[in-house]
């Protein structure tokens, strides 16, 4: 049985508890690959140039603005402007015609592809040393968040997980989904998505916010119902958000990135407490 | 302060917890980029031939257990007899020249590079769709998992989980790393390695058998501390390992490549139960 929204279905399932083995259906997390294309004009007017950029494997759902996320944090789109439409590459009439996403801009020639090749070819990181990750960032352009967009009370910041679980649908029943969410410093949800993929889900979310002409998002923090790692930290920097607050535990080089960024960087959000790794003038 | 082994260091923290605020210093998990390169003679008696493969983001440790697992896994090497050495690339005197690997190899005929640069540029997925991932495993080279060469009792499966921890070191003073280890049927470990990312994890536990020639694994249970996703069923098979059992939750598409090989998946194995979601014949 699959649900309605594609994104978790039911499979068979022997369940061992206490000496008792019962067959039951179970709710599983669905996982398909998605491949990105890009499509611009050809500026000798000859027929549409088409590239396929990146094949990811995600919780089907929020296609679209799991795209424009993707293209965004890795430095491809800066505006939605270059957007003119998003639509699934249809060849046939079967459900995997929806795992081919054709993103077609006005023109490629803001269009770094070098950039992207080289991005997607090593894995979202940037060099080949942490002090060459952290440098490869500043040459992508990102610049130090600003200080006084965004204050965040303690107890609401100790809170935020407990709220991004509430707006969870999906994983109480498989427990096998990661979560981002965007909030306010009143600790009010903007904005929440799931996915297998730990980074697909924040991708979600910057691209939500992408679409709807919100980037940078200098008043939000992003919550993450994980680890943070320089990835979730870095696509955080890339959309302007200056705070992140996360479940689980940093690496060492989120906290480096983070500090060096001036962002605020909050970890082991949990049972009413949290440790703050950086940026802790944000937090009252 | 950086631990020895470089796999964990310190950072300073505010901790809040209860209304109290204290400056400490915590260990985090280290994160650094990891340049893996493939060196062969030229057929054309040139110099000798180098390419970049892949930057992976790692825990420094295990590094070359986590080059040749990485390749083992992609489906690059097919025999430790076609290695003749795996060396840093050392040009300068500092610690950032462990950051680059050389694999050595004693020619570059069996390498199919092609299907390399596809499998990384795709993020090892293998297809745009589900049914499409699946059938490029077969591509591969890859067949059903042979029974009747791993027995697994009910009781050492739920006790699996329980006694990778035991192994693990780093893990209870960060919270924040992922461990993968290799257990025979009496739940005894044969290897754990931990990293902060999932997948190399288990590479560092293929690679480390497969330079030992003992891939295949076909008597071996492999034990993750997380989700089970496509990917690591995936390198699973590859090395020959008819068994996986994880802490938390299988993806759909992790469910339908363990039945589709014949390999067991066992989910939410805690609280001494668990889920067996494909080859219930080899738990007992």
């Amino acid at each position: 049985m699959v649900h309605p929204s594609k994104s978790i279905q039911t499979v068979r399932v022997q369940r061992a508890r206490g000496g008792d083995v019962r067959r039951i259906r179970d709710w599983v997390t669905v996982e398909e690959p998605m491949e990105i294309r890009l499509a611009f004009p050809d500026p000798a007017g000859g027929p549409e140039l088409v590239r396929s950029i990146a094949v990811t494997m995600r919780t089907p759902g929020q296609d679209f603005e799991l795209a424009a996320g993707f293209l965004v944090t890795e430095g491809v789109l800066a505006s939605p402007e270059q957007l003119r439409e998003i639509t699934y590459c249809r060849s046939g009439l079967g459900p995997q015609d929806y795992n081919v996403l054709e993103v077609r801009l006005h023109s490629g020639e803001d269009v770094d592809l070098d950039r992207l090749s080289r991005n997607v070819f090593t894995s979202s990181s940037c060099g080949v040393c942490g002090k060459g990750s952290l440098e490869a960032v500043e040459v992508q352009g990102c610049a130090a968040l600003p200080a006084g967009t965004l204050q965040l009370p303690a107890e609401i910041l100790a809170e935020l997980p407990v709220r991004l679980r509430q707006e969870q649908g999906d994983f109480a029943r498989t427990g096998g989904i990661h979560a981002a969410g965007l909030f306010d410093a009143a600790g009010s949800p903007v904005s929440v998505h799931e996915d297998v993929g730990r980074h697909n889900a924040v991708d979600k979310v910057v691209g939500e916010a992408f679409l709807a002409g919100h980037v940078p998002l200098l008043d939000r923090v992003l919550v993450v119902s994980g680890r943070v790692s320089f990835e979730v930290v870095q696509k955080a920097l890339v959309a302007g958000i200056p705070a992140v607050a996360a479940v689980g535990a940093p690496s060492s080089l989120a906290v480096e990135l983070a500090r060096r960024f001036n962002m605020t960087l909050a970890g082991f959000v949990r049972d009413g407490g949290f440790n703050v790794y950086a940026g802790s003038e944000r937090v009252e």
